[in-house]
């Protein structure tokens, strides 16, 4: 490969399962795949709840143990900050028309991504093919995601 | 290429905005960029506490949601918790001669470090050019940032 | 390098101390040596406690600051909810025949991944060789590490 060819492929692990952190997985897959990119995602640990039924739609932000924010964790902790904190960062996605994540994994889906899931993290959680929303493609294990990788691949971990 | 032809660009991603996941990016982009490699960092989220002007200087460490700590979570939470355990890590890094974040910045920068910003989280925060530190170079999206990525480099997301 | 050659190596920054975030590494870097990789863990950062002799085997999960959780923050922060969500995730790993993270560690170096700790980070935390469980191979810092992942590696940082 020359240093002017361009790698073309782009395999990202899934690992967080917050709303902040699940924006930038798809925000990347969803303008690599329109870049003509082969995107893959994989799906592991909490990265499930992204592809979870009983969670895509509700994905939330977590207002304390991130020093990133400007309130207090003795506020944080209170009862109904992770939902205000949460409301809020929806409110100013909405405003900049940043679709939802159910919107982005449906457009992400039809731009040809691939989703995959995490064998033993299903496991782990008990979790059934049922379970997870339709757009997944498979499930593998870290073997197969390591495959994917090794094609010369934009490798990341978010 | 050569598989021992090596690779000579290192593009990260700062999605953080802790003091202690501000280190990490700074402390490889200094050293690749005195290893002569052609380095980027691409804020993103909570990353952009790390190039905004009113963060910059005051990045923190959160004494809760971060098990690696031995300090228990109700404790954590107390008021003066969060300026104790920063002032704390900060001496830590005195102690060894470990710049703080905006000399390392400085330092990124004087070495041809490339500072971008990601555009839509701009927007979401509300925050315009003037809001950031002269150091960013452009403000970019996610495109821009995969084509950098894509041409052979070293890609991380921190 | 035609892109239907593979890579062949995988070198992944391990910057948590925390029980989550420790697994990804370890099977990843078990199932690469097992697949006929060159395996590379760098221990920075938090990571060190995955290779502290006084901490590797008493890991933890927060239930606190992860919102894919279902335990509000205010129950999390009590005393005993570290423990007993750890305790919890340990049953369920133990359920799917998961090993412990130190059997994960002592198969991974049977198969001959390499252990690198960071250099600056044990200064930071005061931390000797002697500290380190045995199956470290060497002190490195950042110039070793991207000396490393610049020859065509797949890069992670977790």
């Amino acid at each position: 490969m020359s240093s002017k060819e361009k790698r073309n492929k782009l395999v990202i692990v899934c690992s967080k399962g917050s709303l902040d952190m699940a924006y930038p997985p798809l925000m990347l897959a969803t303008t690599g795949a329109a870049m003509g990119m082969e995107v893959h995602l994989y799906f592991t640990f909490w990265g499930i709840n992204m592809i979870s039924k009983k969670t895509v739609g509700s994905l939330k932000i977590s207002p304390v143990g991130n020093s990133a924010l400007p309130m207090p964790n003795i506020l944080g902790m209170l009862p109904g900050m992770t939902s205000m904190l949460t409301s809020m960062m929806q409110k100013k996605m909405d405003k900049i028309k940043m679709p939802t994540i159910p919107e982005m994994i449906k457009t992400a889906k039809e731009s040809g991504v691939k989703f995959h899931a995490c064998s033993p993290t299903l496991d782990m959680m008990g979790l059934k093919r049922d379970d997870l929303i339709p757009e997944v493609d498979d499930i593998i294990g870290a073997a197969t995601y390591l495959d994917l990788a090794s094609e010369d691949a934009i490798t990341l971990f978010i």
